[in-house]
This record gives structure tokens, C-alpha cells and sequence, in this order.
């Protein structure tokens, strides 16, 4: 018997060949047979349903998470795969960068083989984005050797940790260092929790959950936690010294190894944020875009069947950007990775020339990516009509798992803060002969971006790469010129910083959206091989830049490049655009190449078949055990039973 | 002992009186009083704690919701109060809308006096937006003078109707009215679903909930159900006969009364929504305002205490516009009210003359303040950093309870589209002597906006009403009048609206954004008492205003009426007003006068007094009743205890 594909249709309408482009998603061939083989083991594993989940309590959320953790420990060890389950991203990866020689043959291999799970407690109540204002401190005590550890107020209780609350054994503890009275700022301590016999907390130590988080599952099935110390002592060799150390005497040293190591590890955490950001948008666009071309509503003629919904152009103009992001955020992704292995050799090399320009872009595209995402999933959400508020659709669960992007790892307006600094100081040296290099490199073409004029007479003429990326050059060089003139009218630096923070950050998205616009158009440059492939990638590339230049239309007609008149045709090419997108808009979801287990949408099916699912769905809620509700006979009955004897009277 | 409040010198700050505007806030000095009555009567009620909602399962939640519905019925008939609890919204309002005299009789005292509980069924799992395409039939049977209720699909399954799920005993059912082979189109039909007596479903109704949405609270609470008839056969006096009738012998009539008699109801919904949105979005503001004066981050100068977050500018204009949208929200929702009114006058006194142009004003405002208060409460939740992703914060739940407006009672960009055909409309009718009303009134004058050119010289011009009044006029008319015209290009009108579907829907939302802001204006005209309130709200105008001319900036421009270098000054005003906002805002948001039991949030609470709150909240989940958690034996331990066996091999 054949599948059932209500989609089918739509597939053979594809103009390329989706298994190419499968390929070029996924990076490389081995990526995508990687990729595809553990996707099919999971889906294929019964432990890992997840239908469930939006109607547990918290307990037995927790509770199940835990079993599909072990059980995927377990498999882990069978396949011989390797990974990291329960241990919180990044307690590993710090013991890797700050930990010296010693520590990291001590701790890593315990880390690695879970003889201890280890989290990374950092943000404290009172503390997130101000790193150097924690207040938890360290203070060594040269009589025993060994540090204090030590929560000061109730703001300084650490607050947030994932895997703390339940969970981990040891933590990754950052507090001020104090030795002899005096505070080196923030270091790393490695600090037990809780006994490895009993998993009961150890003396002094106060541990806990911080309680329901957005959403019915999402981060509800992770336990953040809670921290307080009361004078711990943990040993000297506890505190990370790959770069600072505490000598036996209690003497602080910088290390000579320079700071700038811990860029590395940055950029390596917001690389990867990226890509998730491409994963987290291409799910959210996949499930869209499929529902879209199952729902019919309105335009029946003559008795026929009603209009796809994405063959509306309103569908199409909020659609067809978010699904062009999600390969704009897979190819700039793909550049950062790169990008931190070149980084990676330049540090080993005692190369810090690039550093500047590297940490500004990954600030900059770790926040543009994440806002982008976070609105771009609740966008496909409410692009599934009322059916997208259902859990049964997945977006909300994607939604809120998503949003913390948003938040850790740099507050994404602090991030773009940063990256206007970097802007500003750009400008500045424009005149010292200082020539800027990498993403920053158009700077240097400043004077001419300040005066070109965009040479568009016809919409085709919107489809260069070379007119479209001088455009978004102009606009992110004139906005941070202007930017950089107007601080100047302030009577210091720091005021006007201040005062332009929002006009700053503005320019820092420009500078951000130009660098995805022009590694998307690197990529088109690479040997694409495939029938028709490279032809799709060049019209996403072109819907994600002209749907840009429209969003922000202001920006570029007042930053005097393009007229409003060419702004119009951009729009109208924008729209003969989305007709070619249409016949290809399911194949090119395809080409994600997602299970439906990880999908987990009825909307998003590969096969279609959502309304009988959404219909079989709804029987499994515990609501519908039984025909008449739990609390019927005593909330509901009295209710119509006393008015009726009222009646009555 | 004098109350906590870390808010107190905030509160100081405040250049006006506070308790006078808390009676511009609710309209009248009456609304404030009785307002303030019920919402202190609620929160002093135990039986009314919320702060559990988000840990219950389903079956929990929904057991707790039940229990506080009977609660508030047994104090609604104390307290002698009127109001509905448990029936849907729409049963009543559509019984008295369409139901003649006698059916009026017959069933709105049961409804009135919960002898039945009824919801109203219309959206299908196949149809929302498209109702007239809903496909349950109602065939008339002249044998036995019953109508036979039926789902012929899959598809028919009445889908998401509140209250339908466990609880209704009766529902207002739409569906196509057929005699004799005739299809008349759709319907409503009273049905009774559940029996009086035991609650159970009748013979041929298959009635259940439609399972987990959106959030761990919000609409879960709520049994939105499927339903399905079998043949189910009711009494010909069960079709609602106020517009329509079926006679004795199966004679379908339309009646005399005036269908647009329904838009009535329709207007009275949409105010609703209008005012449920300067609620929502209040609430969001109040609580992400309050949070932003008790964070510092950064800033520290000597060791002294860090900057609050509100007095960063990146915090300002992303909240003050907020917190000016609800002050905007709020009044055009209040005119709305009168509007209500007067609609109701005129259709009386058969006057139909402006209902096309309040049909398309109310469509439109419910889009644009629906889908703006989402945006809203989502950003809000931001501005509070990672802490406002805690269900604590409230800000989660509020979310989820609210983001399904941006659909119900018509999809926002279907609204959209409908506002702007009658925008075409008004614009072709313009040479025929036919004088535009109301809202509208201003293409009237299109000949002279079409060409008008902005007057600002310096950012301080930006302050006067009318200079923004006229700017936002002739943005929305030269975007009407260029659809229009590009509509013409088109080989005929549906095409055209279908290609141009996206233009359209902004510049309904350009003529939507000019009736909020004139309508603050004729706010400002009023006659406003109390110390520096007036001056408030014209600061708070200015700020709503500015930041939609920075946001749409290129709207603005590309109509030629404002330069890109007054685009400049505007946002140099904006800054300006921020600083004087400042001082103002808790004030401004302690004049929305929402208890904290109201509000449901740590974060924004009265006192400020966050952080010893939040750590206490945090012990209340039930995660943390045990020290080690169910689980740790199972599949913790074994993971811990395997490897060190591992280990010492």
C-alpha cells in the first residue's frame, strides 16, 4: 500500500532537487548522513515520545526527563557516540579553558564518564548581564589553604544555574577572589554540592529549584536552580588557574597567559547559538509552511475547494522571509564555525589581531539571530491560525524553549551595545591609517559609501547581489558615521554613548544584517552542485535582503542611497519573488530534512494527514479519561440544581 | 509600623497627581470607585490565590478553575453584583441579537440564571476565518418539525469553543440551514449537548476537550471542545428566527429586520477587545516598569549602587512607547464605548448610514491594538531580563492568555484586508461628491495631504498635535491612494487585491494608527483636572506618536509629506520626552490602580520588594518537597555509581 502524502502535489512541483539541497543544508554529505542516522534512531525509540509531555506536573516532567536522560546515556555508550547529557553545556568547556594542566586531567575525565555532573554557576539573583558586579566570594584562607566559599546577601544566591536545582553534583562556581582583603574580581571554583552516596546536599550548602519557568514543558523539565552558601571550604586547588593563580602563601598572579584565551571559548558558545537559531527558525518555518499548503480557507469557486492559505500573499510576505532567514542564519552559521577555527589557530599562535572584529560579530549575529528566531516562531505560529495555539501544533513548547536565547549568554541589547563600541572606534581610526579587516572591511570604503547612490531603474535590477550588498553597506556605514557625528555633540564620550544607546544599537543591527547579506552571497559564490539548487538558494537570498530593505525602508532612504521610488521596487520585485518561492516553498522545508519526531507537530506532518491526528490528539488529555469531569457533582451540578429549585419555588 | 516600599522614592519623584489620573485611567470617577471595590473584594479572597496555577496538571487546573467559578457565582448572588461566569461570552449577546421575543423569553432567564450552561459553536476544525464555508448541516424535517443536526466530515467537528469541552450543558450551534434540498447558508440553532441530570452527553453527541494549548495556566483552565452530531434531532423553535425563519412547513424566510442589524453585536465585541488589550497591555507595562526601578546592572561609580535599569535609554525606548500605547489603547477604547452607543442609536432609528466606515474602524482597531499588546507583553517580558521568563513574573501567563486575540473574533490580517478595501472604496468614491464621515473624513481633504510638506524645523515642532496629526493623515492617504492606484495596473480588482494583499494591509494599519492618534488628541482637548495630569498625557501622546513616525519611518518618507532629516529631529524629541517620562513612570503605572493579586507577579510588585519574594516563591515548587528528587534512585545514581565502578576496575 502505498503512503498516504497529501503533499505529494506539491512535492513533484519543486524545481530542484531536494536531495541536493539536503546536502548543501547540512553542510556536507557526512553531515547530513550523521544528521539523518541519529535523527532516525531517536524518532525510531520508543523512550524518547514526547506527545506526552504539555500533561504532566512538574514532578513527573522531571521525573521523565531524567528517565529519557539515562536511557540516552545508556545508548550513548551502545553506539559508541559520544555527547553530553544532564551536565549543563558549559561546565566542561569552562574546566577546558580555565582549568590548568593538572585540573584538566583531574576533572575532565570524572566529567566526561558522569562520575560527577558538574553545572556552571554563574548568574546570581541580583546578577546577570554585570558579571564583575557577583557578589558570592572567595576568600582564601592561608591557614588551611583552602577558600571560603560564601553567599554575602540574598541577591548573591546563585539563581538560574541549569541541572543545580536537582541534578549535579558539583559546580562551576564563579565569586570574587579575596585574598588578604583585598578582591581580585571574579574567578572559577570548583565546588561539590552534594555527596556522591546520598546526593544529600553537603554542610553549608542550601540547593533547590527556582520554580515553574514559561511554558507546560520547555525548560520545565530542566531544574534551575538555587544556591546559598555558608562559609564552604573547598581546596586551594579548586579554584580554576589557567590564567590567574593563587600561590600556597596566598599570593595572587596573573598568569602570562593572556586573557584573551577566554574569547575563544565566546565565540565557540555563540557559534553554536547561531546554528541553533538556524535549527530553532527552519522547525517554527517547516511547520508553517506545510500547514499552509494543508489549510484551505475562503475563495471557493463554483463548489471547488477553497484557496491554500499559502497561496495568499499575506501568508507569503510574512512566510517566505522567515523560511529565507532560516538558510541566511544556516550560512552565516556555517562562516562562524569557521570563523572559530581560524580564530582558534590565530590565538595558538599568539595572534590577537583579529580578536576586536571576531568578538563584535559574534555579539553582534548571536543577538540578531536570536531576536530574529524568537519572533520569527511566534510569526509561524500565528501564521497556523487559531490551530498554532495548540500544543498539538509544537510551536508553543518551541516558543518557549526558545526565547531564553534571547536572554543568556549576553542580554541581546547589551550585545549589540557592544558591538557598537567596536563601530564607533572603527570610525574613529578611519583616519590613522589603520585599515579594517574581516566583516568591518567596508568601513574602509566609507568615503565612497557616504556619497554612492543606488543605481536601480528596474525592479530586476534588485536581483544583483552587488546593488543589494552596496545598499546594505551604504546603510550600515552612514548609520554609524552619523552615529559617531552626533556623539560628538555631547560634552563626553560616555554621555553620549548613553544618551544615543538606542540610535547605537540600531546601527549595530545594520552592521550585523549586511555581514548575514554577505555571507549569504559568499555562499552563492561556492560550487553548488544539484539541479536547480543554486537557483533557490539565489532567490532566498533575495527575498531575505529585500524583505530587510523594506522592514527597515527608513533606514535606507534617509541614509541617502536608495529614493523612496527605489524602495518601491525592491517591494515589487519582492512580490514576483514569492511566486517563484511558492511551487518550491515545501520541497525547500523538506530540505531540513526533520522527522516528525523532531518536528513534533501535527501541523508540520510530513505526510499531511493533520486533521484526523489534531482530531486523534485531542482524545488523549487526561480531561477526557472521563465523559463527565472530575468536580462536576461538586461545582457544576449544585449550580444548575439550586436555580432549578429556585425556578421551582 | 510604616509599610515596605522601595518604590516610595519613585513615587516622590512623580510630577502629578496620581489619584486623578487613576479617574482618567477608568474613565470616571464612578468606574474608578467600583473598580477599586471588586478588585480589593478578589484579592482578599483566599478562595481566589492564583500563585499555583502553573505547577497543577491539566486535571488539577481545571478542577481549581471549577471550584473558583462556583466560588464567584455564590458571591456574585451575595454581593448582589451582576456578571457571568462559565457560559462563553457569545451565548447571551447571541440569543439577544438573533433570537426573536420568545426565544428571548424562554432562554436567556435559564442563562441568566445558570439553570443551562451554554457556549457558543461556531469555528469547525476545518473553518475559522471562513464561516460562511462552515460545513454541519441543519436539515429541516417537515414530518416531525425538528431540525436533524448533523457533522458530515471530519472537518464539521465544532473545534475550540470554550466551555464546550466538559462543562456546557447547551450550545448556540452554527450551521448551513437546508430545506427541501435548499442550501440557505449559516444558521445558529440552540442544542442541547448534556443531559440536566447526570451530565451526560445525549444520544448522537460525541462531546470532549480539544487538549493542551499554549502556556502551563492560561486557556487550560478552559475545556475548549470538539463536538460531533450523529443526527441529532431538535425542536423547529430552536433555530434562532430574529433574522431568518423556517415555517411549519418548511418555508425558508428571510425576515424583514435588517441584516446589518448582527454588526450591532459585532462592534459591541470588538470594543470589548479594544478595551480587554489596554488591560493586558497595561498590566505587561506595569510590571516590566516597576521591575526596571528595582534592577541595576552596571554603572557602579565607587562602590555605589548600580544604575536602574530604567534610567538606561535601550530600556526607555523600548518600554515608554509601551506604556504610552496603553494610555492610547485605553482612550480610543473608550471612545469606542461611545461609539457602541451611538451605532446602537442610529440602527434603531434605521439609520445604516455609518456603518461601513465604523465596521471597518472597529475591525481595524481590534487588529492593530490585538496584535501590538502581543508584541507588547512579549517585549515587556524581555525588558524584565531572565527573571521575567519565571512563571513568577506573571509575565509568561499573561502571554499565553493573550496571544489567541490576535485571532479570535477575526484573524488581524483578515481584518486588515477588509479595512482596506474600504479604504479603495472611499478613495474611487472621491470624485463622486460622496463626503467621506467619521474616521475617514480626512481623504476628503486628500488633495491637499497628497502634496502637503511637513513644516518641522527644529526637533521641538515635533510637539505640536497638529503637526503630527497632519503628518500621520497624509501617510495614510498617500498609501491609500497609491494602492489604489498600483490596484489599477491590475488586469481586474481581485487580482489586484490578491497581488497587492500586503500594501493594502499597511496602509490599513497607517489609517488605523491616525484614528488612535487623533483620537488621544481629542483626549488632550478634554477637560483634564488635577496637578500636571494634562501635561502627562501630552507628553505620553508625543511619545506614542514619535516612536510609530520612528518605526515606520520609511512610510513616512516614501510619501514625501516628512524629510528623512525630520525623521532625525523627531527621534531627537523622542529622547527628549523619555527624560521627562522618567521621574513619571511608576506613577504612571501606579495610576492603572491593579492590585497585586491582580497584577500576579513577583516582579511587579507594589513594594518593589522582589528579590526576598522571588526566593520565596522559589521553595513553593513542588520539586523542591523533597531534598533528593523521585528519580535519583532510578536513574541518577546508576549513571554516578556505574562509572566509578567503571573507574576502579
Amino acid at each position: 500500500m502505498e503512503a498516504l502524502d497529501y503533499h505529494a502535489e506539491e512535492r513533484r512541483k519543486a524545481e530542484f532537487d531536494v536531495e541536493e539541497m539536503k546536502i548543501v543544508w547540512a553542510g556536507s554529505r557526512q553531515a547530513y548522513e550523521i544528521s539523518d542516522r541519529v535523527a532516525r534512531l531517536v524518532a525510531s525509540d520508543p523512550v524518547f515520545r514526547k506527545d506526552n509531555r504539555t500533561m504532566l506536573s512538574r514532578k513527573d516532567l522531571f521525573k521523565d526527563t531524567l528517565r529519557k536522560a539515562a536511557h540516552a546515556w545508556k545508548r550513548i555508550i551502545e553506539l559508541r557516540l559520544s555527547g553530553l547529557f544532564f551536565s549543563c553545556g558549559m561546565f566542561i568547556p569552562a574546566i577546558k579553558g580555565q582549568g590548568n594542566e593538572e585540573q584538566q586531567q583531574k576533572w575532565l575525565p570524572m566529567a566526561y564518564k558522569m562520575q560527577i555532573i558538574g553545572c556552571y554557576a554563574q548568574t546570581e539573583l541580583g546578577h546577570g548581564s554585570n558579571v564583575q558586579g557577583l557578589e558570592t566570594t572567595a576568600t582564601f584562607d592561608p591557614e588551611t589553604d583552602e577558600f571560603v566559599i560564601h553567599s554575602p546577601t540574598l541577591t548573591s544566591s546563585k539563581w538560574w544555574p541549569g541541572g543545580l536545582g536537582k541534578v549535579s553534583t558539583h559546580a562551576l562556581v564563579y565569586a570574587r577572589l579575596i585574598t588578604d582583603g583585598q578582591d581580585h574580581g571574579v574567578h572559577g571554583f570548583i565546588v561539590q554540592l552534594r555527596s556522591l552516596d546520598d546526593h544529600l546536599p553537603l554542610p553549608g550548602i542550601t540547593v533547590g529549584d527556582i520554580g515553574m519557568k514559561f511554558g507546560s514543558g520547555a525548560y520545565n523539565s530542566m531544574d534551575n536552580g538555587v544556591l546559598r552558601f555558608d562559609h564552604v571550604r573547598i581546596p586551594r586547588d579548586q579554584m580554576l588557574m589557567g590564567v590567574s593563580q593563587v600561590t600556597r602563601e596566598g599570593k595572587f598572579m596573573q598568569s602570562d597567559v593572556p586573557r584573551q584565551l577566554v574569547y575563544g571559548t565566546m565565540v565557540y558558545v555563540r557559534q553554536k547559538i547561531v546554528a541553533d537559531a538556524s535549527c530553532a527558525l527552519s522547525r517554527a518555518v517547516c511547520i508553517a509552511t506545510r500547514y499552509s499548503a494543508v489549510r484551505r480557507q475562503f475563495g471557493s469557486h463554483n463548489g471547488g475547494p477553497e484557496t491554500q492559505v499559502i497561496d495568499y500573499k499575506t501568508q507569503q510576505s510574512r512566510l517566505f522571509p522567515l523560511l529565507a532567514s532560516a538558510y541566511a542564519f544556516r550560512f552565516v552559521g556555517e562562516w562562524l564555525k569557521w570563523l572559530y577555527t581560524d580564530v582558534t589557530r590565530r590565538l595558538e599562535a599568539n595572534d590577537f589581531s583579529t580578536l576586536p572584529e571576531v568578538h563584535a560579530c559574534t555579539a553582534g549575529l548571536k543577538s540578531v539571530t536570536t531576536s530574529a528566531t524568537a519572533d520569527a516562531i511566534e510569526e509561524c505560529r500565528k501564521l497556523c491560525g487559531g490551530h498554532g495555539y495548540l500544543s498539538s501544533s509544537g510551536l508553543p513548547e518551541l516558543f518557549a524553549v526558545y526565547v531564553p536565547a534571547c536572554t543568556y549568554e549576553g542580554d541581546n541589547v547589551v550585545l549589540l551595545l557592544q558591538v557598537s563600541r567596536f563601530l564607533m572606534k572603527t570610525v574613529s581610526q578611519l583616519g590613522s591609517g589603520k585599515k579594517p579587516v574581516g566583516t568591518i572591511a567596508y568601513m574602509g570604503r566609507s568615503e565612497h559609501l557616504l556619497q554612492c547612490r543606488c543605481e536601480v531603474e528596474r525592479a530586476e535590477d534588485w536581483l544583483k547581489p552587488n546593488v543589494i550588498l552596496e545598499a546594505f553597506e551604504a546603510r550600515a556605514a552612514r548609520m554609524s558615521v552619523t552615529c559617531a557625528k552626533n556623539l560628538n555633540n555631547f560634552p563626553n564620550q560616555e554621555e553620549g554613548f548613553a544618551q544615543l544607546a538606542t540610535d547605537l544599537a540600531e546601527a549595530a543591527v545594520a552592521h550585523v544584517q549586511l555581514i548575514i547579506v554577505s555571507k549569504f552571497i559568499e555562499k552563492l559564490h561556492q560550487d553548488i552542485p544539484g539541479k536547480g539548487v543554486k537557483r533557490q538558494l539565489e532567490i532566498l537570498f533575495n527575498v531575505y535582503a529585500l524583505s530587510l530593505l523594506h522592514k527597515h525602508l527608513g533606514d535606507f532612504v534617509a541614509s541617502g542611497c536608495i529614493t523612496p521610488k527605489q524602495g518601491a521596487l525592491a517591494n515589487e520585485q519582492l512580490r514576483l519573488l514569492y511566486s517563484q518561492v511558492r511551487p518550491n516553498a515545501i520541497a525547500l522545508v523538506d530540505a531540513f530534512n526533520y522527522t516528525d519526531h523532531y518536528l513534533g507537530s501535527v501541523l508540520g506532518r510530513y505526510d499531511g494527514n493533520v486533521y484526523p491526528k489534531l482530531y486523534e490528539e485531542a482524545w488523549k488529555d487526561p480531561l477526557n479519561e472521563t465523559v463527565v469531569p472530575d468536580g462536576y457533582h461538586d461545582y457544576i451540578r449544585p449550580i444548575l440544581k439550586q436555580h432549578i429549585r429556585v425556578a421551582r419555588l
